[in-house]
């Protein structure tokens, strides 16, 4: 259940002294093929590390042969020396592979704002080039951790005999349009990088960017889908669209269950929507109030601050009259046509898991966003952590 | 230094027993004239409160004779029976004054979703009418606070005469157009309701409208503005202008100082934008960041983050190009072109006032955007207290 579950990958992981913790912290990814057809989806915030101005280069022309993920250090804002330190990443790991620079993406994530000790990246990038295997996934994914508790993998089997599988980083500061996480989603199925970039997008939009922990954006959000082609099966396209959704899902809900402090797991539902895109727009703005997220950390059923977040959504982005919404939490109505619904007393907010329906009776449409519960510890950590 | 300080106004504050603390909860505040002017400025959640959509109607024809305010019930989200209160509450103000109904403005604050006890809150308006004073500004002041920690007030003389005097509650949540908070202001400055509004209108978009605790938006929020002409004065505009705008700023800045668990109040000045609007969509942004906001409360001058949430704001809200942005914490340019600039062992973030400056490097205007640390307290405080 990794990214060499597919067939025609191996990976690696070591430890390179990146990190202070001496845990693992630089990650390779080689795709051998016999296709080496790549697409990405990178971060939209204008200020971009240095490793997502190279890798929107390299995955220009479909292909990739490996990626190089290192943890310790994000190489964001680190101007043309930090550029130069991730071409020097991809010009060793092309060397070692025998393959073209060109083709090798990167990946960096930890603190903003600092120089990358290539001093110890670049034996560490040697180190896991000796390291390669075909069952390297595990220890790649341990790699790119940076305040995840847990190490975050995928793998789907498809009865058609392909494969897709997947590792993720990232613990809570997720947001629109991706996150502080790298992704790696790797397949055996045969696709072109056309079919791969349309299947990635699609699926991205149902899963990472329906993911929003705390509304902030990073610098090196990075989602990679590699193809080998290996298992010599050409996929049904609903069905290798439906297994890589499900995929991202798993990964983006395993992003939220990891958020840096949470205590709940929140899922925002708004439904009777005049389009999904209302719906999107509605549940995020809920997704993004403190004074909700506080409220559910307290185990208070707060529907007045879900409406109060709701109401601040313009009418030019979403249909409804404020008299006709209706909010379910964890399945007691406690708001009904805009006023007092059920006893809030009879709402559980013991469990992890909470379900937040939001009616806004202006239609068919829905969307659900994930997010947590505002916590002291996402304070504390992130008072603490610099990143 | 209160709504009583310019002439033609008296006020008086209770205890009405809508706060289980049994701390002043019901306030009034009375224009005895000659001029009855009045303007007011309200939320624009679209979940607005029974108090708002009432005094929306009052204030439409520019003329108020008395504002009701309480605490200890927002009156919001509750329905047919939450205006029927709303309005009884005004046609017994309006019947001890011996005023119209519809010339009476009603303020509402505290939680959402339940109806106002008014078997308390009428005979508490009763005894408030028979406590008015030409100096009961304070103790109305006293009746509006919530989780404030300070009563804020403001009073301004001019030399030609005339007052402007004020009143605020609200303690964070501050937000966009507006916030949780209740304001009145007054004037014995002799101005038509039109230049009130217009006056009121601009002040605001200079104050309140520029300090973003939280950036959640209250059901609420109203900023009233009365004019009793008792000084005899008709005051030059500019000079009326500036006066309002600062005692409303002056208003906004108490807010913020006193928001909900804060550690540091942080002032985002934007400068060299393209344009005002600009400035103030970057540092709304860097304003809204949680990551941000808890390396503050950390003591971290943590540039990356701030970079990052700069770098969200797309280049149809804000122009800028990443590499010649400069970012100075507290009069220290970490951050230089995009990179690294000085270093930030040289920044003391022990002070409770932080200044962050943002050059865009992009034309030569600026804003500054007022905003807090987010905190342990911040969670503990909205967790425990339902609102």
């Amino acid at each position: 259940m990794s990214v060499t579950s597919p067939k025609g990958f191996r990976a690696a992981g070591v430890a390179a002294g990146l990190k202070s913790t001496g845990k693992p912290d630089v990650a390779l990814v080689v795709n051998d093929g016999p296709l080496k057809n790549a697409a990405a989806v990178f971060t939209s915030n204008r200020v971009a590390a240095a490793p997502v101005y190279w890798s929107r280069q390299v995955v220009g022309d479909g292909r990739a042969d490996a990626v190089v993920l290192n943890s310790g250090g994000a190489n964001a804002c680190t101007g043309a020396l930090g550029f130069q330190n991730t071409h020097a990443t991809a010009e060793l790991a092309a060397g070692l592979l025998g393959v073209s620079a060109a083709d090798v993406l990167v990946c960096s994530t930890g603190l903003i704002g600092e120089q990358l000790p290539m001093d110890k990246l670049l034996p560490g990038l040697e180190a896991a080039f000796g390291r390669l295997a075909a069952d390297g996934g595990p220890e790649a994914a341990q790699a790119i951790m940076t305040t995840d508790t847990v190490c975050k993998e995928v793998a789907h089997r498809s009865e058609a005999g392909w494969h897709v599988g997947g590792m993720a980083k990232g613990a809570g500061m997720l947001a629109p349009a991706l996150a502080t996480m790298l992704v790696v989603l790797t397949t055996d199925a045969e696709l072109t990088a056309a079919e791969l970039d349309a299947a990635l997008r699609e699926a991205c939009r149902l899963s990472f960017d329906r993911a929003d922990s705390d509304g902030c954006m990073s610098t090196n959000d990075t989602v990679i889908l590699l193809a080998s082609g290996a298992s010599g099966v050409r996929p049904d396209p609903a069905d290798f669209q439906t297994q890589l959704t499900s995929a991202c899902q798993s990964l983006a809900q395993a992003l939220i269950r990891d958020a840096e402090g949470a205590s709940h797991d929140i899922a925002i539902r708004v439904f009777n929507a005049a389009s999904e895109t209302e719906a999107v727009a509605v549940a995020k703005a809920v997704a993004r109030s403190n004074l909700f997220k506080t409220a559910i950390f307290g185990n208070d059923p707060n529907w007045g601050r879900v409406l109060s977040a709701v109401g601040t959504v313009p009418e030019s982005q979403a249909a409804f009259h404020p008299d006709r919404l209706n909010v379910s939490i964890n399945g007691v109505q406690i708001c009904r046509n805009g006023g007092i619904g059920d006893s809030r007393d009879l709402v559980d907010l013991s469990p992890r898991e909470v379900a937040v329906d939001i009616d806004l009776n202006a239609g068919s449409a829905e969307a659900t966003i994930w997010t947590n519960d505002l916590t002291h510890d996402y304070v504390h950590e992130n008072s603490a952590y610099s990143s």
